[in-house]
């Protein structure tokens, strides 16, 4: 039996188990025994969307902070025991959500759960240790984004397409506002956001529910819950202008276009972004969909282009094309090229054969993935963040299946048809080297 | 002898007095007895920029509902009252500051001082009439912007130019968040805000200082000053690419094009935003300007062109380059003419006669200006509001005076060079109507 047929059979992906405990933590377990290890993540239901304006920067401080001295534990002494006894940890924040997970063997899962546990409530970092982490923060930026041309890039895209809404502010944060945030703007913000009543704790690997549940009783269970604020973040407004973003960087050797579009996350809207995804495997899903035969193979304007959708986001999700064009190649070839790869999907939607190997490509990544421990963890930790439930996920592969080639050409036609006027219009940008800046801008 | 010399003297343009109750209210009074006529205006140092996020619009709404319902006066009452008076009154809030103003008989001042006395700390508007003035509010947006292209145009290329800064979010409000908006909200800001200590009162007409002076202390004595929260807003953070906006609108006869630059209001740096007054004057000053000669007159690129800077701005100030392209002109000609008359001026600066009669124009207009009555209190107004004093305005004159070539020179390669990269580069925007889309958007 092929892998796909799989998915038609209503069968769960993962076989997670889940429950709550009585402080309001939910708690998902995923057993594989392949090894005697474990994947330990806590995911918070926070991330840089939820800071306050001018405070940029400040969830990702925090989760730098997590580091550096909680309950019983010294700055540092938590990822230094993680790697004494054989594992490994790390944490990362993204627009809605923070994470925090240790790799480890499965008989020191109780250690980190426990010192897990001591900084979800517990953090007291020494304030020396607060301001030279500033500083590491700063070099990060420094590093990833103000060096980097495609972060500054996509930075600038972000502003353009969120307006009025914090998306548009990057989650490392802006240089300035990072430079001035202290520990009461971190500690504020860890106040009202970190608490078991809004986390998720995802272990998978070597262990049963029972394991789990007793444990995480023990160890969590005696933290209070606290009170939450709701997800209050502004609202783009309706913009019928065609914003564009040119870019030049003496850093950057190949030219980029890039086209952004605001469409629904799942949480916002599960069938058209269930459609989206099957749309993202056949126009944009590596050198057999439709924009890489077109562009780089058969017109060779491109050496690359790529369609990606992200399904897991609280608010307006984000669909890009991005293109490499080919030497000598114009940035507005490109552009109308794509546009008219866009207008015949728009016009003729897609073929049966197309969707059949979409889906099956899909599904078999779905199964797949249930080989890793860290794998499956990350796809609950993102979903459940982001408001999708478990069955959401399980029944991932049931729902791919039953998205119709109707779907995808109305989801094409609604938000990405370059001939229609939409109320969050895409941005298109060129990232371009510096030298033929001359020739770019005139005729 | 001709009226420039004057301002070669050091005399003051407007002769005003000026003096501070206790409670922290300023007062400016302008003497002129050509009628037993009165300006009285209230300014309060607080506009659209200092709303919370979320909040947009608020500033405005507040605006709205001080003719609502206060001590003593029925909702409508106030405007009726100046009415019947034989007066005439209104109201305006920009980005920085808000201010009420009536023109009135001069016995009818104590009547219209008592009045906005009242309201100036006790605001108490019934909820219908809230709820009202909101539909009112909608309104005046759905009217003023949203079905007018250029409105919508500037408040699209106002986002791009404002990233990260309240400046980007229209003074009107986002019509999703005005909706919303309540009186509790309107409170919240009033009670923010509204005090004799945030209010600057000019007084021009057929009054002497010492009239003005009893009287408001008198009238406005009493009032207790507020706790005043400082100006926080929101800084742009660097960012390096060339944003561009282009709208389509189906109302659009003539094309325009736009490039918006962010600049020093007189507040961040007096001595540069002189030179750019004086700037505006010889490149964007009516049909002798060089823009005007060169684009509309030699090159017939353009039927209309101009160059205009506000030098009243709290946070950074903007310079428009503003063009409607002539008949079948392509409006990157237009950029591309702009571009190189920037070349030119920041290559050669400018000359000594232009000079001379740039500040001659400008302080001929300084001295006109005396003549109305509301013009000077205008002038005051915005002027107190946004960070110059007194003598800055009465020496407007001498410091025009002051400006030299070098300094216009610099200005221009400093803010306005199209080589150069800024921190918060211009906004370059097309405006057209949406029947030459397919032909603007294709090669």
């Amino acid at each position: 039996m092929p892998l796909s047929a799989y998915a038609q059979q209503g069968t769960k992906v993962f076989n997670a188990e889940t429950f709550k405990l009585d402080n309001g933590l939910e708690i998902v377990v995923i057993p594989n025994n392949r090894a005697p290890i474990v994947t330990h993540m806590v995911w918070y239901r926070v991330g840089a969307a939820d800071e306050t304006t001018g405070k940029s920067g400040i969830a990702h401080f925090m989760e730098h902070l997590m580091f550096k001295g909680s309950t019983g534990l010294a700055p540092g002494e938590f990822s230094k025991t993680v790697r004494s006894l054989g594992g490994n940890d790390n944490a990362f924040t993204s627009q809605d959500y923070t994470a925090y997970y240790q790799s480890i063997a499965v008989e020191h899962l109780e250690k980190v759960m426990t010192m897990e546990a001591g900084r979800m409530r517990g953090m007291a970092p020494p304030l020396e240790e607060v301001e030279s982490e500033r500083k590491v923060i700063l070099e990060e930026r420094r590093q990833r984004t103000d060096n980097n041309p495609q972060s500054r890039f996509s930075e600038q895209m972000g502003a353009a397409l969120y307006v009025n809404h914090p998306y548009g502010t990057p989650i490392i944060g802006w240089f300035h506002e990072m430079e001035k945030l202290t520990w009461e703007d971190a500690k504020n913000f860890y106040d009202k956001w970190y608490g078991p009543n809004n986390a998720i704790l995802v272990v998978s690997g070597a262990v049963t529910r029972q394991q789990v549940h007793e444990m995480a009783q023990r160890i969590y269970g005696s933290l209070q819950p606290i009170t939450l604020p709701p997800r209050q973040r502004t609202i783009s407004p309706p913009l019928h202008g065609q914003p564009k973003m040119i870019l030049h960087h003496p850093a950057v050797r190949q030219p980029v276009v890039q086209r952004s579009y605001r469409v629904p996350s799942y949480r916002q809207n599960a069938k058209d972004s269930l459609a989206l995804q099957v749309l993202e495997e056949i126009v944009g899903g590596g050198p057999t969909s439709r924009f890489y035969k077109s562009l780089v193979v058969d017109q060779k304007l491109a050496t690359t282009v790529s369609l990606s959708y992200r399904a897991e986001s609280w608010d307006d999700s984000i669909l890009i094309v991005h293109a490499a064009p080919a030497p000598d190649i114009h940035p507005e070839k490109i552009e109308q090229a794509i546009e008219s790869e866009l207008r015949k999907l728009v016009k003729d939607g897609i073929t049966e054969d197309e969707l059949r190997d979409a889906k099956t490509s899909l599904q078999d990544a779905a199964i797949y993935a249930r080989d890793s421990l860290s794998g499956p963890a990350m796809i609950f930790g993102y979903g459940l963040a982001t408001g999708a439930s478990v069955d959401d996920i399980e029944y991932w592969p049931d729902q791919i299946e039953k998205v119709s080639a109707q779907q995808i050409l109305s989801v094409a036609q609604r938000y990405l048809d370059p001939d229609q006027k939409f109320d969050h219009p895409p941005v298109t940008g060129y990232l371009l080297p510096v030298i033929v800046q001359e020739e770019e801008t005139k005729e």
